[in-house]
């Protein structure tokens, strides 16, 4: 990660928590216009703190990239001398497919005007952000968290394995229908079904409960729910 | 986009300026700790600022969203209660291709807890974002600027919707959650719910009905078997 010529403290400080964020170890700086070591720059990292304080400083972009395999610069501007520019999921797997192992500089310029075209230039390809073109004008430490996350999603890293959703049982279909015979005859105990919109009305219900892609736990509440239910009906008559 | 209590002004300007940069139109904020008004959140927000002012407050999460199709929240949190989880592309196609013109609600929640394990369950999906395991927790502001050029670009990829299944109105969240009421008074009074397992166990039934996307007409066959069922009841005790 290259910030050339940061100004907002705060903006320096979102960046690095940003980077620990998405798991970049490098932070790179060109001529700062504010200190690393400011209180609010501080105060934004977070817990990127140690990444700030060890950020390398450079005089200008070509030497902050010179052991870099690909440069990915981005810009905000129009005018930005017929440079190509695209966006950033085409540009970053580009970048991971052609670059599997080197080092991939992701540049980001000044607040108020971006990189020069000089400095567009250094780069292999530039990213514009998809955003609207009435105020296509991002925050920098927002263009970052695009553009990192983008890195990830194209990488492939960073999948979630959430897993509750996974590591549940689905129900087997017997014990579905087991359950939905249950509810049935309930149902047509309490006038609920009739015997001529019986199979139409549970099929229906069927289907919500196909949806959702039912687990073995859940069909167990529903059971135990058509059980008390029953109970409370009969109680009565007895 | 909502915000469930945010309670500092610069996120809050800077999801103004970011909703401006991707073209959302219409910002809710949920008993919100801060002031839209407070001069950080002025500050942040820049061509935002509009929409800032224009800003609806609601009591409640259920309120903000009852006239939304779909429901997406975010969540940082590892402990969700078994709520489903994707990343935010999955998440955002899944809402495009099956609410094509329908409002979709983009939930945040607060900067130092998210969202309780009950608004989530008001959602029809939730997303996390790719981050790194060692440190995931984004600044709400960045969180929802990769959400939203996520949205963008997902949306704009020309989406091919497949809608055969999908034509059926999907359930408003009032219906749902009156629906949800009704059954659990129901289930109160014939003892399959006590008062200690209450909570949890409609939560349960909630996932599982939002899980499935549940449609108007489908609730309101609910609706009309937990009706019958009272009626079965209580026809005894009078």
């Amino acid at each position: 990660m290259i910030l050339v010529e940061p100004s907002g403290p705060m903006n320096l400080g979102s960046v690095a928590r940003l980077c620990v964020n998405f798991g970049v170890k490098d932070l790179r700086l060109v001529c700062p216009k504010c200190s690393p070591k400011d209180s609010e720059a501080k105060l934004m990292a977070v817990k990127g703190i140690d990444l700030l304080k060890s950020a390398r400083q450079f005089d200008c972009l070509l030497d902050a990239v010179a052991d870099c395999q690909k440069i990915i610069a981005t810009s905000g501007r129009i005018d930005h001398g017929g440079i190509p520019i695209d966006p950033p999921d085409k540009v970053l797997t580009w970048s991971i497919k052609n670059s599997p192992k080197g080092l991939i500089a992701l540049v980001f310029g000044r607040e108020d005007r971006g990189l020069t075209n000089e400095e567009l230039l250094l780069a292999h390809k530039v990213i514009r952000l998809r955003s609207n073109k009435t105020y296509p004008s991002l925050n920098i430490s927002h263009a970052v968290a695009v553009v990192l996350h983008e890195y990830q999603r194209v990488s492939g890293e960073g999948i979630i394995t959430d897993n509750s959703s996974f590591h549940k049982e689905p129900a087997p279909p017997l014990q579905l229908e087991a359950c939905l015979n249950d509810a049935q005859d309930l149902l047509l105990q309490v006038g609920f079904l009739l015997e001529h919109t019986s199979q139409s009305r549970m099929a229906k219900l069927r289907a919500l409960l196909q949806r959702s892609d039912i687990r073995k736990e859940e069909v167990a509440l529903l059971r135990g729910m058509v059980r008390q239910l029953r109970w409370a009906i009969q109680r009565k008559d007895s």
